[in-house]
């Protein structure tokens, strides 16, 4: 349905053409009609037809069109620099002088900087970046990153061997994904994805023709897994599909829950029992505001809860695009596979070969995560101050932005208790409702475009994560920076009032 | 049969292990048996086993192993810099600039690479090469690359609307590939390539369930084009499978040959006659050494034959990974389509969305190559110095690999006209043939893993490209510096004698 609804003023706008120029459109070989299915059902709402229409409006606005705003906000995407945040000197540092080595010599780089750049030329061919790596990513930023893994989970060893680094973690997710597919088979493979979900997920399993299973979260409970909706959405899912794998997005996106310890233990032991593949979207695990919230990794989990749970297979997904760096543009992340059968993994480093190898900067800035200065290194205490600075300023607009759309009449938000989003609850009024259908549209899509219409607002419907049926939310991002945030939200504010009282 | 021939050792293990500890295999959800069918048979060889024991081969090297030599050359890949070719000084500055913009005011680069930073970052988000770009790309690029191949293709028009960015060339093929699935269907669509060919197109038709067409390539005739067996070649795949696709590598990989103006038009002709769309894979455009030899772009040969032709559908790719950048690790390539149906354009253009954007630094790459230095800019000199060093040597090295090949007994070699690579045919004694069966490996497999023993030298068997029935090949690039090229042909020289003396 959801599905249906985004794509329609595409495939409106492809109907009127086959109406009134169907010769034109039967002369090509690739059309509509013969092109890949999965193609058109697929959908991916975070770059879908609201911010096609916000990037239109940005072009008119730069050519002097008058509107009733001054400028675009997009809080539809999770892209900090593009909202004004700074890059962290120390990555930019480094990739400064293993682009332009010459820059090695001038003395005027952190010791710490040329050491770190020059050992990754080492672990380049030939010295260059601009050699291939590997397909799985350089042996000494795999090294790095099973290293960061076994810091992070409190000495639970990780083998670099079992670390692929990919164009950022999407890339990894879609390559696991892809394992599951198998269209000899009547029975698709199932995978469990919340809803709501960020869509790679709906739109991977669409794409790949896999059987999507939604289980719903709590959002009573602010947006926590729940194992009787689990059961219900696996018992459920066996009538049409085999169902194999179990995503989790712990933080969550675009829910901003932190999944409690207890919580995590649940969701394995359920995993365990209908003997479910794990996948751990972990890309925020550096993204924690909420008091008493904590990141647990699920691999630290399964290993600490020991036989039979620490034998379970699990990839797990992390990121340079988020965290306190959100160097989205860069394209760097990884999976760690644990438990995974050799055999498959001799496959997986195939089937990834035939694209040869990420892009070797996203890697280097992986690297530059996973390994940052270390206390007393030259670079340490700016390098700190920056991702403190960060962090905080995240929090205050985690707190900031629940207060505000909180406060307004027809809306609730839950805690953002980590990742970089809210994802409110609108109370939309039946006449509004009505409105939206008489266009065959979503009544949050509605709502969204209109909003964005009228102040340049740009946040994503609900729609196009999934929710419950009958309820209406957007996801808004908290990355715009505290003065931006502020006009943002007296936008919003403003056209709310008037949408309420328009279809009162 | 090739296939299954290459995955022998992977398979052999497996199936061992299935013997042996079937209980261990089957406690695994997902397992070699009920893994993605089409991840098992897909192979890409330029990274296959050969290429895996060579790396396996320089870490002994470097821990201080015995062995009959002192390096691995690796000539299986197009790896410039991997072997020794030095950036070009413009793209590396414009790289350092753009990763760390406190550079731009230092006074110490070129005025010419500081204002194309400049522009660079007004075209990204929030002026940070960390933000994500529309998913077909940053529009200055976009806009940059269409001006190149107007330019390119004498005045011919290019739309920058037409472009889509993409992590190297290979990301685009594999995304133009994927419109032509359709799982419903009985009849798959066949997609024609060459044989020999590279195995990006083998391994991605087998990925994406696809049917191979194959259609040999003429070595008598320097690899060229043959109408008669394109026409073969399609009607014999129309008992299987619904063929609407013709790629053609030119300069062609793994052959080295450029196509004359007249077989393009005589391709196209064939293409047209049966409705097939194009496409055409360019990446070694700049890659042309033989006398008489020229580019011309399948978009321009088209245009210039004038109406039907002109109506073609076509999607041509670049990439920055050759020419005289070989900036592999970048991962910067694009397409261009032309006459694509609009509404299966906006189709596409929302598939590559849920994976975001292609790498930032990888676009600006692609910018430094379609918007070099113009003569007058403070860099011209430099650039085109280094250019035209790296053209030049890898002109005198296709002759040189040609010359070294073509004299060595029970070898003949064609003229590498372009591109990056020699294909030399090995004519094998019968008894290494029927010893080689006897280890059930293809005859030229065979033959390169014993030069890799031996010698340290890793190129990649023909069969891993195709080739015609009861004949053997081997693929190397030129790419080794000089002096290690002819290290390279000394050792096989050696090796060669001592394999026919021991099989005759």
């Amino acid at each position: 349905m959801v599905a249906s609804m985004r794509i329609a003023p595409n495939l409106l706008r492809t109907c009127k053409q086959l109406t009134v120029l169907p010769r034109m459109v039967s002369t090509k070989i690739l059309t509509v009609d013969n092109i890949n299915p999965q193609v058109i059902t697929m959908q991916y709402a975070v770059r879908g037809p609201i911010v096609i229409r916000a990037v239109e409006l940005e072009k008119e606005l730069a050519k002097g069109a008058s509107k009733p705003f001054k400028s675009v906000i997009r809080a539809n995407i999770g892209d900090a620099h593009a909202m004004g945040q700074k890059p962290i000197t120390f990555i930019r540092q480094v990739l400064a002088c293993v682009t332009n080595p010459s820059l090695l010599e001038t003395g005027k780089y952190p010791a710490d900087v040329v050491e770190h750049a020059k050992a990754l030329l080492d672990g380049c061919g030939g010295h260059s970046t601009g050699s291939y790596s590997q397909s799985p990513g350089i042996d000494l930023i795999r090294k790095h990153i099973s290293e960061y893994i076994t810091r992070r989970d409190g000495g639970i060893p990780s083998d670099p061997e079992n670390v692929v680094l990919s164009g950022g973690a999407s890339e990894s997710i879609r390559n696991v994904l892809k394992l599951f597919v198998d269209h000899r088979k009547s029975k698709k493979v199932g995978i469990m994805i919340p809803i709501p979900q960020y869509p790679l997920y709906s739109a991977s399993v669409e794409e790949f023709a896999l059987g999507q299973v939604g289980y719903y979260l709590e959002e009573e409970k602010n947006w926590g897994l729940n194992v009787t909706e689990l059961e219900r959405a696996y018992q459920e899912s066996l009538k049409k599909y085999d169902t194999k794998v179990l995503c989790v997005i712990n933080p969550g996106n675009p829910t901003g829950q932190v999944l409690s310890r207890q919580n995590m233990e649940e969701v394995v032991k359920f995993a365990h029992k209908h003997n479910l593949f794990l996948m751990a979207d972990e890309v925020y695990q550096d993204n924690i505001y909420a008091e008493g919230s904590k990141f647990h990794s699920f691999k630290k989990v399964i290993n600490e809860m020991g036989a039979p749970y620490n034998m379970m297979e699990l990839a797990s997904f992390h990121s340079v695009s988020k965290g306190y760096m959100g160097e989205c543009g860069m394209r760097g992340g990884y999976v760690e596979f644990f438990n995974l059968d050799p055999d498959v993994y001799v496959l997986y480093k195939k089937m990834i070969s035939a694209k040869l190898c990420s892009t070797v900067l996203g890697q280097i800035v992986m690297d530059c995560v996973v390994c940052p200065p270390k206390p007393g290194d030259p670079s340490y205490d700016q390098w700190l101050k920056e991702k403190t600075a960060v962090l905080d300023s995240l929090k205050e607009r985690a707190r900031l932005v629940k207060e505000a759309y909180g406060s307004i009449e027809g809306v609730s938000c839950n805690e953002v208790q980590g990742a970089m989003y809210a994802f409110p609850r609108l109370l939309l009024p039946p006449k509004a409702i009505e409105k939206a259908r008489s266009l065959n549209q979503e009544p949050d899509f509605f709502y969204a475009m209109q909003l964005l219409e009228s102040t340049g607002v740009c946040i994503v419907p609900g729609s196009g994560f999934g929710q419950k049926e009958g309820t209406y939310h957007f996801r808004t991002t908290i990355l715009p920076q505290k003065d931006v945030m502020k006009d943002m939200l007296a936008r919003f504010t403003s056209f709310h009032k008037k949408f309420l009282e328009e279809y009162k």
